[in-house]
């Protein structure tokens, strides 16, 4: 066990300490922080206690007035003596408040403490990443609607297909992340704590101390999770479920599934041979001098990194969950100490960076623009060929024509010409006999080939603003600023 | 590609074909019962595009005449050729159906037709294992109720802590699987089909075939899906989305992670130290010769053998959500074939085999007692020393003395005696000077450390009956015949 | 327990089945093929016994005469009466043995049988797949020898960056191939059987059997390993280590974390805005009617479906070692039935079809020039400001001058037009002042950018080829006819 | 990014920098160690370029004599303008470097030093992971020659099966551990650099500036990495192959596995009802004032947890290398940073943990006996009906009077009192006519039941020790002060 001192570069610091996540979340999930959350639990039961008639409104009053007063040098120090964090914290408080040192953790045990505070930094944390969430939605909203009629090739096996809309494909991030605010959300509702049960869950302790004072162990338990601001679980081991973390681990999983969706797609079209997109540059963030508009997606990997390292957590709380035997093994403890911290940490990381691609993601018409006149024809040559038959072709003999004429434009692409296709369809004059130039021309205009792509972005934009805003009432309103 | 005679235990034979899981979940995911479920899909599609005027109501009923004609033999001769199941399977059908057989698939994609069906399926196995955690849900109740009074030892650590009741503990598991059946209820309502969106997603090509009839591909799909009693998404790409899957099989996780600490918690109790419970055995499952009466817990065993192996799977899913590019990769294809099955599967088998050990679970009271016997004093020491304090007793003195008679204790139980505490606190006369030998034994009567436990169990048994009811009026009622 | 029947597409039949896998495979990992390897276990077992002289002459040979008599449809009317599929098989064949089917499995222990037949099948299964990858390293070597000096752009962040070679690239997979075959080899080598030990490990049970026959249980235990093969572990518990089994399926993981970056590589280039290369495919297989030389990669996007999926079986197998409690639990049983085929037939799936992939790659020398023709001269920029600043240009004013040439060459590239930057440079006529048109041209060839590429091929195909070679005198010189 | 302070416990402290491992792991995973690494790696490329006549010694001095004065502040704050960690270090050691800063660099990418440094990292911390477990083999060589003879229960399903001896329990640790410590020397061996090859792999930017001093751009890859004592690859993209953090991260998730199955067995045989073990207790550390002599696993609980998070990073490792497309993508970038030095910080702790256990594991004979007595009784009743059938009693009759004695005895241990079998047994008057009761008592004597066990043992620790040694002439002499 360590100093209470600070730690510099000399030693390991974890890439969360100093590199990723915000401050919000990192004061979150410190010592200090948790320590103080303990302090609060401990005066909660004291005041119900109180209420029940077992310890002086004095005595809660003290320890009141010293709950932020945290000592970690002094905490460290008993705990290097009796190797217990919790009890080493508890007599360091007990120390500083003379009259109401005594009656600290009465009935309780460790977990009645640790398991709560855990719950509130749970909950607190849950809704860090919810803001996030929902600050990228409403970005994701407007460009959307900015660009739901923009033609772009879709691509299937990384392969031109057909002509989609950017918008639309902007659509496939949001619907999916809607699904993960959801998760975050039913999370966030499952994050009960433990409430005040004792060392096996049966409240036997509290019930002994409460005996003659007419109050039951449920009413004081309700009373002290009352002034959290949390519900209990009806039941409880030694611990809350520890299917709840894995519920927790996952709905973080879910949405970094998502992000990783997101920046993968941001990868793949801000490369040079598709050109599409790119994320935002810093003004300051110079690529290579030989071709300074070069820009790696150094964000989006970063963004796919993590979210795979979010993914990896969710087995450890799987098995601590499906391990825990009987009223309770610890060997959940010490990877809840990296696992719960890592994984949200991470999480608001790539929120924050994929609410940033977003808002400044550069979309390349030129380039969209040449992929469509390079791959959008050959999607259309089956609409020619049924209006050659329409017209009175052979289908078989027009088939054939148009399979070679498809297979010269093909090669010329492949050898780095544009697509000759267009033209030489409007030069051949057997087939302009049958098919005029012109309806040629406009047979092949992308426009025709979006079905309903911009009406359903226009829905998914309405039904994301109403969802995110009547969330927004909350306290998700101001969003993370990213 | 094999061919489409049947396969012996000459070749490979997964152990889902014919030793885990039931025959029900089996049938859904056949072969054969996966194309069936395309036709009466391409059949849907065709009935709405007759409203529209596309296609005939003669063709449509020629299609519904074959719908179930399967002819596996000759749809896997025409995959042999062109290497594409889905394909074959519509040629099979179409030379099957003379009126008909043009018109099938008319705009449609593969995956128009496929993500529709698994979506099917999916629902449709989600049902199954609902209605297996429902029917366990009422034997837990059953058994928490008839067991919420009797007094057990706890543990924590795998260490004799303080008494709770064995309902107590089954409740536990309970309240994990009330949080499985949401999850999986959660997860059934967001299996939604891909809809009839085309290649890409836009529903360009409905678009074209429906252009001058009035209905729009949206109508159209709504018309298709209603037939199909499933709700499409607003948006999709190819497919619906992959996350999709990747949700569906964290429920089944979930419930595979309360599965498979149900089960070690039994493989503990089971073991001959502690003796206390057992899952049940056939009469004709004969154990060793010499200890007929001893028992391996082989069903809970199995449990958490397939437990793990659920959860395994679920990273695939992640990761086909994660790594879908842009508007469909087929990465996602082969994993899928085996990881949907089989996660059903092992959930159904060990769903199946966790009721019956709750239905059957032997709990023995003699051991039970025993174990109670041996290390419940202990947890009343420190009450017995209060008494004595507040008898006028010095506390450090007796402390120490206490410790003493604890420790002698201790040491018996190691050498496998019974522990003598009782009888020795009874016989020490110093001691009963203060607190009478009769007032000692009521103090250690470890009814007295029940807390609320009981009062907990009722609430919950209460609670199960009521939302299993309100679940059971649904399709869930009947429950597995495990 | 389903009966001995084969099973058609009525039923879940898995993909590894009839779908993925070679019929060798398969035919390693049935029931029926697990029964003659038990069987020719006991015959092992008692030829060692009846030189110690526990059993007869007479009685071996009967045994030895019905050893692959197997008949499931008996055994399996056994195993539903009794509930053990060992013992079954062992009445089964004792019934067929009217001689020796007394004295079948004397001493033993259900698992001295079954897991040296497992070691039997695991090691039988890695000769297979090094046989597979050394076919693949082969392919590769040939391939990396043709196509050593073809420059092409390399791409890092999946962007244009520096030429390579063809072949350059080709060697990191064949590097990463050889580090996967000696991880396949060191598995292999640490198959052992458990040997012949009994319940616990301790041979007791043997002990006992031999005891005046002047033959110690490691003796018997070597006569019958000797006679298997197989080598046995120096202690062991119930079972062989199961961290074995983690380590084989980390090496068949490791294979397809191989093959997926080689597919995924594949992919990549294979999609049209790069265009470099394309897996092979049949003449039958004919793509879309308007894009017939539009090909998907399917082949490859199986691999990294399936490589993931056998990455994902590892930690089952993790958790059977971290989880073996004592002297064995049966918690690995049942994923084991599952896992360890199912790995070793998704891995042979896809190391066949990398061979494909790797035999028949297409490489469209033209897509590959255009890339270079398009990015390649950004690379070289450098170089021609160092030789304007060495020709006596102001470096400051060359570097601006330059970059705007970058600049709108990039542009052009972006809306689809030939990167314009060496005519323009050459064009220049301030610049070809200082260095003259044709040094331009020469510094913008790409062969000046290829490094040692060449040397480092022409090295590693020597390499490859000796240590493939110097293996293929073993069993796997001729390959799987991929 | 923060600034280069110390971080305190007011924000979130990995408990891998203050909790778990050794100073020594986490100093070698610190960003200043990180950073003098990359300056020596820097110098050695100099110094292999002085010899090629490229830069002067003047020039390689300078660097030299500034390589250890590492300023993160500085560093820190024009990596804050520029984006790029390594280029801020660069250009921070330059501005420290009058006469050499100019050519610090020459012809590198940032993965020359970065990839390099990584692979010298990994390896040493290779090294101090195999000290330890060195370490931990001869503890458990010494425990399993003090506990070889010493009779114990051996347990399958957790059920008492057969005897075994204590130090033959420990072998099965010892043998999977022999395998670790071979993986991780493996893993070492395999610990290469990128070398010097560039930015694709090529080395062309050092052909381009030794063209003409004579010296190829592999001499100077070999001298520098001379200098730095480490071996290249053959063959590089941008970085080493990322398959090898892969292997590295397996072998320790391999030693992880063994650690928790041993630790496991702790906690099990720790339970008070069995009660056989029990990991060592410092005299500070108080259990309850109840029962002070009961003590929870606690350290066996924390390698169990950690040990699962060691797992649970291999798939980000396997999904690095799996995913790493064309010459190199980032996305290993960012969790790389926590994956590699949390997988070894976790490792060193629990290897450590582990060596504590194991040297200071407390064997309680009487309660070892206590369950011999217990429970090995029934596994020699097979013995006594062959003696009495040899003295001529009727199988069957003494099959069914033995279980009825069995079955008592049993009843009589669950409900907590000794076993009576053997004195009931010698008590059978009709029994002791055919076996007498002395011979009885010798047929139950557990030492008939240990098999080979003890001469395993002495075989395993002589080899142990053989091995150990072997390497310990190395460095790993004297193991960590655990």
């Amino acid at each position: 066990m360590s100093e209470t001192k600070a730690f510099g570069h000399e030693t390991y610091l974890s890439p969360f300490t100093w590199r990723y996540g915000s401050d919000e979340m990192r004061a979150l999930w410190s010592e200090a922080g948790k320590r103080r959350l303990w302090r609060r639990i401990w005066v909660a039961l004291a005041e119900a206690q109180a209420e029940a008639g077992l310890v002086t409104a004095a005595q809660v009053a003290d320890l009141r007035a010293h709950m932020d007063d945290i000592d970690l040098e002094r905490a460290h120090r008993i705990e290097a003596e009796i190797g217990h964090d919790l009890v080493a914290e508890l007599r360091c408080y007990a120390e500083q408040c003379p009259i109401g040192g005594g009656i600290i953790h009465l009935g309780a045990t460790s977990m009645d403490i640790e398991d709560n505070a855990d719950a509130l930094r749970l909950r607190r944390a849950l809704e860090i990443i919810e803001a996030g969430v929902q600050a990228l939605l409403l970005a994701l909203a407007e460009r959307i609607g900015a660009t739901c009629e923009m033609p772009a090739m879709a691509y299937t096996h990384l392969q031109p297909a057909e002509p989609t809309t950017v918008g639309y494909r902007l659509c496939q991030y949001a619907q999916d992340l809607l699904l993960d605010l959801e998760n975050l959300e039913r999370a966030k509702a499952l994050v009960r704590g433990k409430g005040f049960k004792g060392a096996v869950g049966t409240s036997a302790s509290y019930r002994q101390l409460l005996a003659g004072t007419g109050m039951s162990p449920a009413e004081m338990e309700a009373r002290a999770m009352a002034a959290l601001g949390l519900e209990a679980w009806p039941v409880a081991t030694q611990t809350y479920p520890r299917k709840v973390d894995w519920m927790v681990l996952t709905a973080l999983a879910g949405l970094a599934q998502s992000l990783h969706r997101l920046a993968l797609d941001v990868r793949i079209l801000q490369a040079a041979p598709y050109g599409e997109w790119s994320e935002p540059f810093g003004r300051a963030q110079v690529g290579s001098s030989a071709m300074p508009f070069k820009r790696n997606p150094v964000t989006a990997e970063k963004i796919d990194s993590l979210a795979r390292f979010v993914g990896a957590l969710v087995p450890v709380a799987w098995e601590n969950g499906a391990l825990q035997a009987l009223e309770r093994t610890l060997d959940d403890s010490a990877s809840r100490r990296a696992i719960l911290p890592e994984a949200f940490l991470a999480t608001d990381e790539i929120v924050r960076a994929a609410t940033r691609i977003v808002r400044g993601l550069s979309v390349f018409e030129p380039a969209i623009s040449r992929n469509l006149a390079a791959y959008g024809p050959f999607a259309a040559v089956e609409t020619v060929l049924m209006e050659l038959v329409k017209a009175g072709g052979d289908r078989q003999y027009w088939h054939e024509r148009l399979r070679e004429h498809s297979q010269r434009a093909w090669a010329a692409i492949q050898a780095g010409r544009p697509n000759p296709l267009i033209a030489e369809l409007a030069a051949d004059e057997e087939l302009t006999r049958l098919v005029p130039a012109a309806q040629i021309q406009e047979l092949l205009d992308v426009r025709r080939y979006l079905g309903d792509a911009v009406e359903r972005c226009q829905q998914l934009v309405r039904e994301l603003r109403k969802r995110v805003e009547a969330r927004g009432r909350g306290d998700g309103r101001q969003g993370p600023e990213a």
